[in-house]
């Protein structure tokens, strides 16, 4: 083998996929910043900066605001490991890919699982999730807020009104909006709420923000078991982020710094600016879309504003479109996932990636790919739309 | 809250304890090239080119080695949780706190441990672990190569005989020794080998290397239960990193971009000269302790070229020296871990922290911080002997 010099040569991507969206060069440039330890006292400063800053986008009081050391998948199995334990009840709303995953992973830990479902593109039905927990008692629930495979925004308050009157924990996923629309687990009485760093905060992927309430913290408390998965536990990494500082994994201490700068990003820009400006123009990402004759799938009302999905017209070849928009334009979207491989795109609109620039890319992008495969609409019908509803 | 500018404005440290290490500028810049995703065929060339350089540190032929998204702790518990199913037996071989911690993640994932032990500073003895064998049938021997606590080098290969001999699986902790002392999986007969980043590699932490040999694959492809973690579950991580790309988590691609380029600068050194390098200078590091009147903890013949623990003479406070290292040399050490905190002082000398240059600048640093406690020894002794060492 040969090893020569390894400087990479990487191309210059506009990430409208489901997430890692483009990054700011300020949060590039704290990577950049050399090592220091993971218990040197600086770190420890910028450590409880990070809690407190999560705290700010989480818009919580909970103690228990931190970054574990995993990216999203790994704050998903925390947020149901440390919870529970072989026998539990527990019922997940499953309307799309990460629904089925929080299944798998509960059945993993030994939780007896109830499937409260819907189809892939609609909401879980809340009054369905109360019938639930009214017919046989569960430890927790557990929900998607904005499902990654279907662009469906799921609402989080009736749910989280029905697990107290029953209860039962609530788990959040809010992977593909935090940061990009409203996350607020102390205003619903969320539990547990976890993410990723890579979509609405426009940080590298890598680390998983999670915040737990005091009540998910007292059921870890009285658990009868350890928790199985020792990397993942909560009561030992508390222990690092908090007072103690004992040590339980050596942070990714760059990760941190990037995450650090990215929520200071966040917080410049103020979180209602942000999730406004997300809004405004995922509507002209749509506006442009339906002009452009294609179809979104969730019912309007219940759409991500981080990620549209939209069906691609029957006859219309996904992975040559797709090829196309990346070796023609640089430009990522992201196909199907699961039960949608091949029936959709999802476009998001994240962070960085989350401007008026891009919504106009994308639209011409998409209608050239299009018309070379035959597909007719007005001429510019996409951007003239999309320039319309930004006005 | 004052969400002010976050530009980051840390010192710059000489790390010197048990990782991190210091990390080249090549590394660092690296992590500041754009974000792609996850799937860009120009990213899955990356992980292709990953593989193969770790294939190459980790001396090995095994198809499945690649890189975790989780520290090192997390290869520790991928090592074991995709292996032991409920009741299996194990073997743990514990002279030191990271064997302890083989223990804790093994008993979570319902093996049923039997301890072969040794003094922390001593190595386990491997007749110990033959004659455990022969007693009663183990699926799996788990062993530390390099003690980060002790600094103890423990043979590896009558080891791996022994289970050989048996027909039991062998996991070997390599964290701190990759890239810094040999690692030879293949030669050893050793079935999984997982590291770290931010030791020998100096690399930030964040990643776990891991390779697997072919029989330990097979293993997993005949368990009774799923593997109870779904984020480490390597049937999964590996059908994304192989031909397949199905997705399983989004890879911590700006950490694969630094992982990358530390591996190139391994290439470039060769692993043979690194070595060597890493071996002259804890030879000369010794030297100079022990001039400075200090005791090293474990015996001539089994000392880790990457980390040397020393003594703490009798009325040293530990803390104080360390924080007088820290605020006027800038410069880190470890303390002790676990039964040996306040006890012993673990001095790393790893990747890009293993110069003559942080030789000469622990010793006399140490020297003046000891001196000031009033202990004595001959005006700049260590530094003199480590300097006759290099000569």
């Amino acid at each position: 083998m040969e090893h020569g010099h390894g400087d990479l040569n990487l191309p210059v991507r506009t990430l409208l996929g489901p997430g890692p969206s483009n990054v700011h060069p300020r949060v590039l440039r704290a990577m950049a910043t050399p090592m220091i330890g993971h218990l040197d006292p600086k770190f420890l400063e910028l450590m409880d900066e990070t809690m407190e800053l999560l705290r700010f986008v989480f818009q919580t009081q909970n103690a228990i605001t931190l970054a574990l050391p995993g990216t999203g998948s790994a704050g998903m199995e925390a947020a149901l490991v440390n919870f529970i334990e072989p026998g539990d009840g527990v019922i997940a709303g499953v309307n799309g890919y990460f629904g089925e995953r929080l299944c798998e992973m509960a059945s993993r830990h030994g939780a007896e699982i109830r499937r409260v479902e819907a189809a892939w593109g609609e909401i879980i039905d809340p009054d369905q999730v109360e019938r639930a927990l009214a017919q046989r008692r569960a430890k927790l629930v557990a929900v998607v807020h904005a499902e990654t495979s279907t662009g469906v925004l799921q609402p989080i308050r009736p749910i989280a009104e029905a697990c107290q009157r029953h209860g039962a924990l609530l788990v959040v996923d809010a992977v593909t909006s935090l940061g990009g629309a409203p996350v607020a687990p102390d205003e619903w009485g969320a539990d547990v709420s976890f993410s990723c760093t890579q979509k609405g905060l426009s940080c590298p992927p890598g680390l998983a923000p999670i915040t737990v309430s005091d009540r998910a913290v007292a059921v870890t408390g009285s658990r009868r078991s350890p928790v199985q998965s020792w990397y993942l536990d909560l009561s030992l990494i508390t222990r690092y982020w908090g007072r103690d500082r004992v040590y339980h994994h050596t942070a990714p201490i760059t990760m941190l710094y990037a995450l650090h700068e990215a929520l200071h990003l966040v917080a410049e820009e103020g979180l209602t600016a942000r999730w406004e400006r997300h809004q405004r123009l995922s509507n002209a990402l749509v506006s442009g879309l339906t002009a452009l004759g294609l179809q979104i799938l969730a019912p309007e009302g219940y759409r991500a504003a981080t990620l549209t999905v939209v069906k691609i017209p029957q006859g219309i070849p996904d992975i040559e479109v797709r090829k196309a928009l990346l070796s023609e334009h640089n430009l990522e979207i992201g196909g199907g996932l699961g039960a949608l491989k091949g029936r959709v795109w999802r476009i998001g609109l994240m962070g960085e990636s989350c401007s008026q620039a891009n919504v106009l890319l994308v639209l011409s992008a998409l209608e050239s790919a299009l018309a070379r495969q035959g597909w007719r609409c007005g001429k510019g019908a996409g951007v003239l739309a999309a320039i319309e509803a930004l006005a």
